[in-house]
């Protein structure tokens, strides 16, 4: 029988997802499993959006244009520049989500074998996509004790080789919550500039900053029109997951053009939700502001919590809408999975995502585990209720 | 500035797409363009799949399950089982359209630098996703005054070598409208089990079929279950192509987990074109008999009208709605360039695919057009009109 390629075996299970059965298995036997797993916002969408989709007129839905829907790409361009990112339609591929556009740049940037430096944790995904298109992801760890905070220039440096073509950050960060400051981005500046590096910014959290500064976009530093890309999406910010748009956006023509040929392989982004996007990008800024407020205030009550309880440690948490948290467990894998299969507290459990899948560095992030934010105040002490009785409950606490 | 790579200069152009700047220009100058160039169909999708889309209760657009949709996967295999393909929801992984499926296919059963074999003129696309995965794709070359029907298996035979994992087939066939019969699919069987390759089916043309016999699935050869693929999807069949929603199936497991674990790197295809495809598949047969005939129709006069005109080679065509047809010129390439930027025929022109980027043995098919007859036949009859009036006046003509 044919064999699955030594890539094909390469490919890793989301460990987002991997409990999946467990949990399924929970509710099967009636509890309710409150799912912290997974970033998967709740809030309505903006109206604009189902406005949008629901006053399509065709009767057929044909291929769009493979760089994007014109339309779209002019409004995104319209949105940037309100926001202070100075980019035209031009500098716009819209992609099937950031997944495609980080899978364009990995293709188009970066040949097998070549390297992408990423700090760790990172979103587990881009190990995911460098597996499927053979690039590797060298690792810079931070440490939680640091709040995630970006190691000097030096130890950068040191990770930098022959074969490196970029440095990937996620900002606001996916599984910290860290926002990369003004001076940590001019370091990451100079050091693209230097070793001319794509400085690659997924930006997708970029409306859930809750510090009193903006986020600056790599697209804003200076001198940096050839080296910077900026990955963003529909996704978290108007809880439109499933809609599968995104953008990748960059002034460097030659890899716009090679994403255009990629995007042209594949035809088409789903052409229903980019109509939709148009809307949703017409959305007033109190939408924006409103969910905002939401996520502090779950962010607020999650650091409350966690803080609150004994042997665990919560960082600071700045943006996005996750936490990744140190539990006073040996092994968060086991933890994860016997709060599910062996707990409950009035009648619920709470999954989680052990961290270890979102560090490169073997063993790191053992006793870690990524909680997504993702619930109303009330599910989410309820869910705060319930990790704090299992972890007192839990025979593999450390004392 | 830091380059693109060798892997992002090799992605293909989409031969489909590149005369649009030419096309656009003649549409700025006023003239009609009738649009052969592209398998975009136009009939109306099915009721059904406006009402799923429409009648989405929820405020927000989740995730779907990275292997898709429960409730679609079902709805696929009950579909399936009908037209005599003995597969349940679990052999069937939702793609973000066919694209998406060759993609996972070729990542996951072949590493850089294997091989798979493909009888040209080819689905250029092919080319791009070969060239995004780092596959060699081998051209097996069909000639148009066979019919474009494959050659010998000894023939096909001296192209596998070490490195070979499969060979790929679209049936019926874009870009030749050629139907394999139950004897070509034999020895493809045959061949795929002597040397332990993957028979990929490129199937998404399946219901365009004008014979009399049904097309037989790679699913359906005996003794297949751990080398047939099939490749599927909602574009061609319910006029969704901006839908991108497919399938990939197989009874091959391993391929089948390295699909999934792919999949889960980029989460989700579009949730709200799952659930309008669910209601699609619902749609009575009647929709897709009167779509067929509705091709079929189009097949005719398109065959008619060519093999009226002097000088123009057009084969038998079976199913799918393409037709690749020799003119009386040198440089297909330079005609269509031509017919769009200096010709025009009661005041409209014509668009097609030089069919030189469907061949991957470089020089073939420098005589040859693509023609994608997704017109009414009012209009195809028009660019028909204006196709035999240009061959006629065209400089460049053979004698």
């Amino acid at each position: 029988m044919p064999s699955i390629s030594p890539r094909g075996a390469s490919l890793p299970a989301s460990p987002i997802r991997k409990l999946a059965g467990a949990a399924d298995r929970a509710r099967a036997a009636g509890r309710t499993v409150f799912q912290l797993n997974i970033g998967q916002p709740d809030v309505a969408s903006p109206q604009e959006f189902w406005d949008a989709v629901r006053g399509y007129q065709g009767d057929h839905l044909a291929y769009a244009h493979s760089a994007g829907l014109m339309e779209l790409r002019e409004k995104a361009a319209e949105v940037y520049q309100r926001r202070g990112i100075d980019v035209g339609p031009q500098h716009i591929q819209v992609t099937t989500s950031g997944s495609e556009a980080l899978q364009m740049i990995m293709v188009g940037a970066m040949n097998p074998g070549d390297e992408i430096i990423v700090p760790e944790p990172m979103y587990a995904n881009y190990i995911g996509f460098s597996a499927i298109t053979d690039v590797n992801v060298v690792p810079l760890t931070t440490r939680i004790e640091d709040n995630f905070r970006l190691p000097s220039s030096e130890a950068f440096a040191e990770r930098i080789g022959p074969r490196t073509k970029a440095i990937l950050i996620c900002n606001p960060g996916n599984p910290t919550g860290t926002i990369f400051d003004d001076q940590q981005l001019e370091e990451l500046r100079a050091l693209a500039l230097k070793h001319d590096l794509y400085l690659i910014g997924d930006e997708v959290y970029r409306d859930f900053n809750y510090t009193d500064k903006p986020v600056k976009s790599v697209l804003q530093l200076e001198g940096m029109e050839q080296h910077a890309v900026m990955v963003d999406s529909a996704s978290k910010r108007y809880s439109l997951c499933g809609a599968r748009v995104g953008f990748l956006v960059t002034k460097n023509e030659a890899l716009l053009d090679a994403a255009l040929r990629y995007a042209q392989a594949r035809l088409s982004s789903p052409t229903l939700e980019q109509i939709g996007l148009i809307g949703a990008l017409g959305a007033p800024d109190s939408y924006t502001e409103a969910t905002r407020e939401e996520y502090r205030a779950r962010r607020d009550t999650l650091v409350r919590r966690l803080r609150a309880m004994p042997g665990v440690l919560c960082p600071d948490i700045e943006g996005a809408f996750y936490a990744t948290v140190r539990l006073p467990v040996e092994d968060a894998d086991a933890f994860c999975l016997w709060i599910l299969e062996e707990f409950s507290h009035n009648n619920a459990t709470v999954q989680m995502a052990p961290a270890s899948g979102f560090y490169r560095t073997p063993g790191l992030g053992r006793d870690e585990v990524r909680i997504a934010y993702v619930l109303n105040n009330n599910d989410l002490n309820q869910a705060m209720d319930c990790l704090e009785a299992a972890l007192l409950a839990y025979p593999g606490r450390k004392s």
